[in-house]
């Protein structure tokens, strides 16, 4: 991977990225990724699930990315953990080795909710184990009629809590449909995972890379300091009471205020026009 | 406002209120609140936001209200935050001042969590930005086919959080939708909204008042005091773990079989007659 | 009920089990539960709470039981507390003979949720009262097009939240339906209940008790020991932080890592063979 260049301040420049295990562009201030093993639905390697959290904690940095799109390579998202590159060489592992590696990939998620930008999934194909976690943890989720979404950990004899599940899911889309994934490994299939609210919307999959790309746009032409307080409390006030979570939206909000862009939307609604945000 | 009037022990009757910002009126123990812009599909103003919430205070301890029904007004609902008479001074507040308005608002929530009664919000047209936080901070929520819902927040420069909208949100229609909609702000729509368990049910614009204050009525006829711990226990548990909430309702339901109406229902059953309940 | 004989281990054989209030069955180490008062409709009383309580306890170190099926009985699942063996009584109770009750009530979901079994409720019929509790309290919910279920506590005077209804419902249906459902005490319809998430299938009834120890049998032959986890951490990260419930995880499923059904599930892969699951 290509080393990442801080600033003085902290921030840096993500376009240039060059990483090993998977795809990167940043255009318009909104970065795709891409896993790169499509010949095997792209799996996740030990590698590519470090890259993956070394970019997402370096997002929360980035100066010149606002929204990532995790999307789809040659029709499939991702096929979850390499049965080969993985599972094999986590057998032989102690029980040291073994946690190093499930933190490894609780930190990815650690990541991917702590970037600060709105992450959407485009998701094509299977997206199955660590794929739909990657899935679970983004902040959007389309996908085409062919979306095939399953925990495939009980499967591979492991328990359904696995990066998180156990407590996203059943925010997602219920305990009792949560418990039933997570427990039988069963796909689910897109219109079932729509009407749950597990995906946001189906698109044809011709149509779902623009769909996500437009969706992207849209967001990084809106008050994306906003958008990164939204992100924060969204995954923040799972744990509080419904009293603390009231307090802390009030500090959230009074500092979202103190922004540029309130100024700009309220003197471009007094003259009219649209707003044109600047993200601070 | 008409100075409410306090007894000794902390009680007071609620159906004198001539409140200076909006409808009100108390019939059967119901009290009916209705925003009086009507001409500006019902903005909220500081003092609006002030006085509805010192009057939800006032109604923990009302002695003549049991259910409130939060109505619109000539086709809507609630406009949200008057952008002149709100935004507008906003813009040059100092943090100091901004964080008293946003906990301002904040305390209008509480104060409707905490009034202790349940409330009915009756939506038709437009209900958005702070109007659709009165809606979803509301315990039961009906609408009319031409009900448009939108989290504003982010078209005005803003966070999605407001009000407490991470934390109720995602817990009335889950985690995906949720995002969805405070990221974007954009319109729910009714059916849409019927379909994600935002409404509990649509009527038609000409049935809805009707609806919600036939379910008013038959929630006042029933053990308001019971409905009372039902409320808090609803709020209240968010935060707890699943074995202290059990014990939270073991305690809270004790006390409600302490009640004279958990015997009116017992004697009625056993004399095949149907329990009149007079809460407490 | 038979004395429940421990080995020195503390685990216990439960095949033999002959309950005094209800049915039992164990076979290929699914159990089956029913109650055994059918012509009227099943009601709990204080000799059956306190029996299925110490049940669900001992299955919590059973050596001789993976799944249970809660079954329902010729046509009903459950019809609540009964009104003269336990409502009667209660009403001339002190303080500490309610508590002493509504804490047995809850000791029974505590039971239900710490049993480490997955619980599957197959439910025809009449569902209320504490029997939709404790359809509610079961990991997996399967029920016919005629089942009825509803939260009657309203209509008895109490408040909803009883036996951890106004924590667990909300997680399953979301907090608007929920508290549609505990504030009215109205019957949730099978449809609707399929739609909200609350049964995660319906069948005919002839068809409802296969579909149950189909999907009974297919969780004994799956990793037991990771089920047991799944279902630990699915109620155990309800009040934890994301990032807690991910650290939490992560050292769960490296536990998970270590039992030979991972090792047997890997092995199986290499060889293209299905894997064969013993639970350890």
């Amino acid at each position: 991977m290509t080393s990442i260049a801080w600033t003085p301040l902290g921030g840096t420049d993500l376009a240039g990225l060059t990483p090993d295990t998977f795809q990167w562009s940043v255009t318009d201030r909104v970065a795709v990724i891409r896993l790169a093993r499509p010949d095997r639905k792209n799996p996740l390697t030990f590698d590519s699930y470090a890259e993956l959290r070394d970019t997402f904690r370096a997002l929360a940095y980035a100066t010149d990315v606002d929204v990532v799109v995790f999307a789809s390579n040659d029709g499939n998202f991702c096929s979850g953990g390499d049965v080969h590159d993985i599972i094999g060489p986590l057998i032989d592992r102690d029980m040291k080795g073994l946690l190093a590696f499930t933190r490894m990939t609780g930190d990815l998620v650690k990541a991917m909710i702590g970037c600060g930008k709105p992450i959407i999934a485009a998701v094509d194909g299977v997206c199955v184990g660590a794929g739909a976690i990657i899935a679970m943890a983004s902040d959007l989720r389309l996908a085409t009629p062919a979306a095939k979404t399953a925990f495939l950990f009980t499967r591979v004899g492991l328990a359904g809590c696995d990066m998180g599940a156990c407590a996203m899911l059943p925010r997602i889309i219920g305990q009792g449909r949560a418990a039933e994934l997570l427990y039988t490994g069963r796909v689910m299939g897109a219109e079932e995972g729509e009407r749950w609210g597990f995906w946001n919307a189906l698109h044809a999959p011709e149509a779902l890379e623009d769909a996500a790309l437009d969706l992207a746009r849209r967001l990084a032409a809106g008050p994306t300091f906003g958008h990164g307080i939204t992100k924060t409390q969204l995954n923040q006030e799972w744990s509080m009471s419904l009293e603390q979570a009231i307090e802390a939206e009030a500090q959230a909000q009074a500092i979202c205020m103190q922004t540029q862009d309130f100024a700009r939307a309220y003197h471009a609604f007094v003259a009219k026009e649209k707003p044109v945000f600047e993200g601070n």
